[in-house]
C-alpha cells in the first residue's frame, strides 16, 4: 500500500550477574533476554595491578565487543544488502587518558576511537559505502558511544537499596 | 611543597585485530599496547543470525567489559581508599532498540542502562558512596558511555584507504 510504511521496532535486552573472585577478577553471567541465551564472561588484571591475569581485562573485551559489533553488522546487512562480501578486517585503535593527582584514585577519560575497515569485496565503492553505512547504524555500541548516555545506579549497603 | 599539586597522567591504548571467520564469528586479537600483553576475544550469533553460538554475541562482551570495569575500579580504588570491602555484585540490565522499516537494514539506540551494586563491607554509607563515587570516575567505560564520542572510520577497498 504506498504510503504507509511497514515499521516496526524490536528491544536487546541484556542483564548481566557480575561477582568479584579471586583477587581482582569477575566473573559475569549473562543472559541475552530476548532469547534466553546465557553466557560466561570473565575479566581479570595483571600482576602489576594485583591481579592473576586469568582472563582479559575489561577494556579488552570492550575492544572485541566494539569491533566484532561493527563486523557482525557489516556481515548481516551484507546479506540483506545483496551486496557481495567476502573477508572483513577491522583494526581498532582505542584510546583513554587517566588523571591523578597525588596518590588519589585517577580519573578517566575517552582521547579517541578510530576504526579501520576493510573489506573485500567485488562490489562498487557506493555499494560498500552503502553496507558500511548501514553498520554503523544498526551497530548498538557505535550508536551508543555516539551519544550521552546517563546510567543509573543504586547502591545496596546493610540490606537497603539506595538510588544514587 | 604547599599550593602545588603532584598530578600526572597516564595514556591507557588498546588495539584490536579483527577477522571475520565461520558464518558470523568474528576473532579479535587485542593488544594492551601500554603493557604489550595480548589477549585473543571472539563473538559469534545464534543460528537464528545465522550464527554457530561459538562464543558470546558482542553485547555479552559488552555486558561484560561494563560492569567488570566499574567492579574492578571499586575493588582497587577500595584498597587506594583504604575503604574495606569484602564481595562485590554488580547486577546490570542493558537495553537498547531496533527499529526497522521493512526489510531494511534496522537502526540501533540505546534506551537505559541500570547498574544495581551490593558492596560487601564493613565501612560507612558514606565511605562506600566516596569509594562508589571514585570507582564511577575511574571507569573508563563510564566515563566514555557518559559523553559523545566521535568514532573515526577509515574504509579500505581495493587497496585505497578512503577517510568517511
Amino acid at each position: 500500500m504506498p504510503g504507509v510504511e511497514d515499521v516496526k521496532t524490536f528491544d536487546i535486552v541484556f542483564e548481566g550477574k557480575a561477582r568479584s573472585s579471586g583477587k581482582m577478577r569477575c566473573d559475569v553471567d549473562v543472559e541475552f533476554v530476548t532469547t534466553k541465551e546465557k553466557f560466561s564472561v570473565a575479566t581479570d588484571e595483571g600482576a602489576i595491578h594485583g591481579g592473576d591475569n586469568s582472563a582479559p581485562p575489561p577494556l579488552a573485551l570492550f575492544t572485541g565487543a566494539l569491533t566484532a559489533c561493527l563486523m557482525t553488522q557489516i556481515r548481516a546487512f551484507a546479506k540483506r544488502l545483496q551486496i557481495p562480501v567476502a573477508n572483513v578486517e577491522i583494526f581498532a585503535s582505542l584510546r583513554w587518558r587517566a588523571e591523578q593527582t597525588g596518590n588519589q584514585p585517577y580519573v578517566g577519560e575517552p582521547v579517541g576511537f578510530d576504526l579501520d575497515i576493510d573489506i573485500d569485496s567485488e562490489a562498487s565503492l557506493d555499494e560498500i559505502k552503502q553496507l558500511l553505512d548501514a553498520a554503523r547504524k544498526g551497530c548498538f555500541l557505535e550508536a551508543t558511544l555516539g551519544q550521552t548516555n546517563e546510567i543509573s545506579h543504586r547502591l545496596r549497603v546493610g540490606g537497603e537499596w539506595i538510588d544514587l
